[in-house]
This record gives structure tokens, sequence and C-alpha cells, in this order.
């Protein structure tokens, strides 16, 4: 008999197979999660499976309350940041976490990449995000599920968090369908999108923006953020109301 | 029915699909036209189409006003940008853009590449070259069609764009058909050559000298330009008019 | 007539072609070993062979004093290092040596990785510490077996060969089995786990560590190691009694 | 009817094909030779032709004074410099030149590549040393073969041409069969070996020696020079009379 999150479930496995065939993680590292709003449920990696040896069947479906709704395997360890971002982001379809290297590098070293290039602005029209660090009492409440709400309160209450930009200046607060990606300082990368397949794109998209951050600033260490009109103009046309990009 | 334009788009389809070979660019980043000086039309990239489910039919073929001639689907969003180059260059049939990660990382540097070895030698005896960072009244103009503008001018008139050299100094004007690469301030790179083909190789030759140059200057910060007697022989032994490179 | 040791021989064989696959070492280079612990013998790589002609007949196993036991090739050079590895660390079942390139950086640098992040603290609690030099009477007295010799002193007697951390503290002794990565001073990395696959694994993740700090400190260097409630929270949940990683 | 130098050209043929397999240069770059002591001559890559339609019968036979024995094809443009090579060090059966990325940031930085750990110690028993920069003279009149002139003085008579240490002392002579590496200021790479194979071997060894060195002296800015003891050790294991490494 077919599942009822069979569309579901192998949107998940397509994304997740995409973390290996892009180099965002090795092993059985980072995993990708499909959300069906309507139903409350999403579906993701089960924890510790490989990429080379994992099928459809063995994506989890769990609801937002960390139920299991369909699997036989336990959901990835990550499963409760997931969900607390769906419950608190509007219009995300898909999430994904990797251990993507340059990606993070910049989330170990606690640090924003700035907007630099058009590759960059392409995508989001301000600097990917650094978490402030998690704080003792969170990691002792409920690991996963804090840095989900970390996450959260760094988009849409900054000032709550203390977050900060890379130059030490409060950050303000953030649109999370807008701006697809953040680095969680000491850990590494989440990135979103309208759907798994999407967050997966942005996720690779991040990487490449990392790496030429880091080879920018060693070759110019005088560099300077992209001026506001190219970022608003390249954003704009991708995803601004008069977007000309691609086909219809 | 047999287009016109086959071979042209051929052309410009075959040079398009080096861009994933050559790690240029990912997903549906980059593109490459074909130019056809004697019929005034170019063959390029549909916008935002991934090179991996990328035709032959899906070429679109347009003329140097930008009106489509040929295909179905919207040109590349950088069109306005190869149409300007055709129009200013002499001597060039095919024009590279890419977001090849080394590269793009000294255009959001905002910096040339100073030339430093034979390797850069073999296909340009200048630096490459960084156009001055666009303006805001040039964006609002139309963004693209500047961009072309400014290249052109950067190469042609550098002294009416202020462009500089590595150290700050005023650049002297470049012939386009000999310095085939071109780095646009905060964005990326662009390449052209005799064709399209050409354009694509020039292209990763740039990845190349990008990477090179980096690793050049971090090995060695009191790093020296090659001697022009060094230059002046590698570019001479491939390009110049005794040259004894290669098959006759 | 099938070995005795044929289970043994293809658990290193398997190993040991993790080895290019992971791209940890190119042509001959890097060696793994399967140890038995009830027969006191371990299989590893035969000397100097490459990996794309090795096959499972060419594994030698060896016993602790290094008597053939089977095979008719040379085992590997560094065959003393592991069985001086096997006699002095418990509860450890397989060890891999590569020439990975910012493994063997670091190594080169005579500096222990900081723990940087979560990617690090999933796999030991603790920098990855680099060995002291090996002393010139030790390398004229039986360099390859004074190499495990010394690895086994760093982490269970410090003091005695004057281990350091990164920053120039003495080092505290480290249990082998909850630390499974070493970097021997201007040599490269050594590496170990239950059996030969995790040790191979360990070698991967060991890269990825590398090269991640690597790029972490360029891009901050004011960078700060990962606060110990997290390194503590990432390795428990994965390693501790209550783990709750991957599947039973 | 079968070619007299049908074994030397394919030699040469499989060396050359190596560069592409082993991510050494692009397109055409590059080449090859394979040398027969006896009768004087040694085939090498066509110049400008790509590896991937190269066929064995492109190769082209040459003598030492650069007169072509066999084949219809231009010879490499770098010929005359593996010809003098092959005039003045003994035993030597095989030249590589490359562009590896690595090894040329190095000679484009003027820079020997100071002996870091034994991945280089299992080569050569010193540094990887740079020229001295070629002179304007040298250039006007005979550019490729005065290169090869350049690397034997270098060698052999490096107070002839004032060749530096990494530090600025003078270079001291140098057996060219047991370093069998060198840097051309500005250009790139050279490397030999007893047979075609072994020097591309010996290319693909050097551009993983320059990585990682680059790397160690980021990693860590007082670096210091693997302790000789060390270096003797691993390079005599390997090559030395008692030689222990590998099948006999």
């Amino acid at each position: 008999m077919k599942s009822a999150y069979q569309t579901l479930k192998e949107e998940a496995f397509e994304a997740n197979m995409q973390i290996p065939v892009r180099g965002l993680a090795i092993y059985t590292w980072g995993n990708v999660s499909a959300f069906d709003k309507d139903r409350g449920v999403f579906a993701i990696k089960p924890s510790g499976v490989p990429y080379d040896t994992m099928k459809v069947d063995d994506i989890v479906v769990v609801d937002l309350d960390l139920k299991k709704v369909e699997g036989s395997m336990n959901p990835s360890s990550d499963t409760p940041t997931h969900a607390e971002l769906y419950k608190r982001f509007e219009n995300i379809g898909g999430i994904t976490h990797t251990h993507s290297p340059h990606a993070t590098a910049w989330a170990q070293a606690c640090r924003s990449i700035p907007l630099l290039g058009t590759t960059h602005a392409d995508h989001s029209a301000n600097a990917v995000v650094c978490t402030p660090m998690i704080s003792a009492e969170a990691v002792e409440r409920a690991y996963e599920a804090e840095t989900g709400i970390l996450i959260a309160d760094t988009f849409l209450n900054p000032e709550k968090v203390g977050a900060k930009d890379y130059w030490g200046n409060p950050l303000k607060p953030l649109v999370p369908s807008e701006n697809p990606m953040v680095l969680v300082a000491g850990h590494g990368p989440f990135t979103w999108g309208a759907n798994a397949d999407k967050s997966v794109y942005n996720a690779a998209v991040l990487e490449e923006v990392a790496r030429m951050a880091w080879i920018t600033m060693q070759v110019n260490p005088e560099w300077k953020p992209l001026p506001d009109y190219v970022v608003n103009k390249h954003y704009q046309r991708k995803h601004g109301k008069n977007a000309y990009y691609g086909q219809k």
C-alpha cells in the first residue's frame, strides 16, 4: 500500500541525495527536510544513515510536535531544529543543514559573511548572518530545539539575543523567506526555501558565497561591501515584482 | 525544417556546456554567446535554464538591438552586456560570463590580477583589468547594457571611467582581441575570443590564473610582476607574427 | 584453501581502498591495518603497492612482534608504528595513516588543531594533538616503532615527552579510544577506531576538520575555541551513555 | 610497418596522459618526454595538441640537436629545454613540465619550497629549488634552450647564476637524479626521473608538496624546516643503499 506521504518523502529523499552530489557533506552528515504545511508534517533524513545506502522508505515523517507519523527509523537528531523553524518562519517549505567546509569555517569563526558581490546579491540582499553562540542554559534545556529558536530570534528578534553584524553593530530584523541562509555560531549552515530542493540549492549557493568571500578578503584586505544600489538591482531582477531573470 | 542559425546555435550550445564540464559555474549560472558578424546576430544561453537539461533548441538568437530572431525562450539576462561588447570590440566572435570562484573573488575584491607568470603571459601581455564600480546612474539607466559599456570604456577609454591598475595608476587603453579577459568590479569575469569555444577556454584560463595569483601573493608577500621581456617572449611565441607554438 | 585470516584481510583491504576513494592519499601512500585482538595479529597494506592494482591476497598479516604470519609481500614500512599502538592503546581495532593535505600541513606546522566547531566535537572532545618532534636518538634506534611509542606517550604520558597544546601549555593525558586522531610532528596524521573501517572514517573526518580549522583562523584571526558545554553536548549525544544519534 | 621508436613513443604517450588524469594541467598545457640514452633521442608531446584527442602516433621523436627523427607534428615548444637537461643531467630518462597550480604559484613567487615534512623528504633530501629569473639576454638568445641551461646551472653551478635558497643564502650544488624537481622562476615546475612515468609521478608529488607547504606556513607563520635527521631517515629508507620501502 502506498504511503499517504509518498510524494513528500520522495521530495525529501531527492533533496537529501543532492548533499553528496554537490559535495556539501561526507558520510552521514547533513540533512534535508520537506514540509507539508497543510498537514503540519515534514519528511526528514533518518539519523546516521549513509547517503549511498539510504532509500525513500528510510525517510521519516514527523509532525511539528516531533511525533513520528510514518517511518521505522529515528529521524535526524537535528529534527527539533527543523520543527522550530517551520513553526516560526513563514513561507518556507524545505530546510537543509550541511557541514560544507567554507560555510562551516565561517560559522566556526563566528562571523557573518558580508555581501561582497552579485553572486551573493542574486540570493539575498543582506549579509549571511551568524547567530550569537548558544547559551549553556539553552544547551542544557533542549539543545536542538533551542538551536532553531536561536536562529529564529536572530532573524525576528535580533535585539533579544544580541545578534551583531560583521562590524559589531546590532542587527536589524530580517525576513526569512527573502534571506534563506544562516550560520549557527560554532556549528554550521542552515538554509531554507520554498521547498526542499530550493533549500539544498541555497546550501550549495552559500558554500560558493562563503568560499568566494574568504578569498576576496585575502586578495584585498581593504575589501568593501557591494554598494546597495547594485545589491538591490541584482536581488530585484531575480526576486522582485518585476523580476526578469529566468523563464515565466 | 532546419534553422538558418543551426550551426551558430550548436557552437553556442557546445561552448555553454563547457561551463559545468570545466567547473566554471553551478546550476544555471554563467552564459556563453556565439557571434555571426556578417548577419549581425548572436546565439546565447536561455535565462535560468540548468545545464543538465538544456538542449540546442533552447539557445536563443538575437540581433545587436536585442530583437529576438529565433527561439522560444528568454535569452540570458546578461544579453545586453554581450551585445554592447560585440558592438564595441573588433575581432571577437564569442563571449563567456562565469561565476568561477577565484576570478569572481578577485572581481569582488575590486582588484586587477597582476601578471605574475608565463601561464598568464601565454594568454595576455597585460594584467587582467578590473573595471571601476558601476555607478548608481548606470544601474538605474540600463544595468546590463551599461555593464558592457563599462567594460568597453575600461579597455578603450580608461581615462573616461577612471580605470586604475593594481597600484592605483591610470590604465592605458588595451586592445580587446589581444587581452581577452576582464573582471567586472563586485560582479565577476567576462572573457572573449575569436569564437565561443575560445571565449570559454579563456574563462578556464582566467580561473587558473586567478587561483595561482592568489596563492603566489600568499607564498611571497613581496611578489613582483614578471619582467616585460619574459612576458613579451611568451605572448609573442604563441600569438605574434612569428609564433611557433602549436601546429600550423 | 581459504586463509584463516580471510575476513581480517578483507576488512583491511576494503578499508585501504577507502584511502584513494576519499582522496586521502595518492599513488601508494598511506596504509590501514585491521587488528584481531584475540589472535594478537593484524592485517596491513603491503609496502609501496599502488591502490589500483592491490588485491586482497597482497594484504600481509603480522603479529605484534612483527613476525609475518601470512602473505608473500613486505608489509608497510610503517608496520612497527601500528604494532606499538595496538600494544599500548586499549579498545582499538584499526589504524589508518594518510598524507591527506590539510592534516599533513598541520602536522608539518607542528601545531595541534584547536576544537573550533561541532564537526570536530562530534568525533572528539579535545583538540587534535600534535606530538613533539621525534628525537634524533629515537630515529636512530628504531624510527617506525619509536613513532608509535611517541604517539602513545603523547596520549598516555604527555609530561614524559613534553607534549604541549596549541598555546604551549602542558597537555593532560587523553583516552585514545575517545580521541581517535593524532598528528605526528613533521610527518602526518594517524587515526584509529573500533575497526579498520572506522579508523579510515576518522582519517576522512580529520582531513575535513583540519581544512575547516585553517579557513576559520583565516576568516577570523581572533577565533576562539568552542565553549566546553557545546563540545560536551555534541560528543555525548553521539558517544555518551545516553547517546541519541543514529539508529539503535 | 612498426616504428623503431614504438616503445619509446608509447612510454611518452602514457606518461603525457597522466597529466590530465592527475589534474596537473588543463587543455594542451604541459608535456612529458621519454629519453632513449643509447640512441640519443627522446619522444615528446606534440605542440598545442589537447590530451583528449592525442594519439601515440602524434608523439614526436627528436635527437639532442633537436632534429626530428620521427613524427609529422611539431614537437612541444619546450623541446629545447628537455634536450638541454638530457645533455647535462646524468641518469635521467624522463622529464615532465606542468602548470599545476600550487607548484606554479611557488614558481611565480620566485621562492624555493623549504623541506617541511616527510612527504617531501620521501622524494628529495633538499628544498625544491627555484631558479633565478632568466636574463633578458638569455631570452633573446634562445629562450627555451636557455631555460634548460638555467635549470642545469642552478643544480650544477649555482654560484655561476647566483642561485639562492629560501632565506637568501647561496645554494650548494645538488645531484639532479636525487633531487628530481625544480621551479623555474616566473614560469612553473619541471620534474624528472629514471623514466617518463617516474618524472610525471614526481610532478604529482611536487604539486602535493607545494600545496602542503603553502598551508603549513599559513597555519604556523613560525614554521621550521624538518630536522636533518628525520629528512635523512626518510630519504634513505626509500632511496638509500639499505632502503626497505616497497617490494624487492
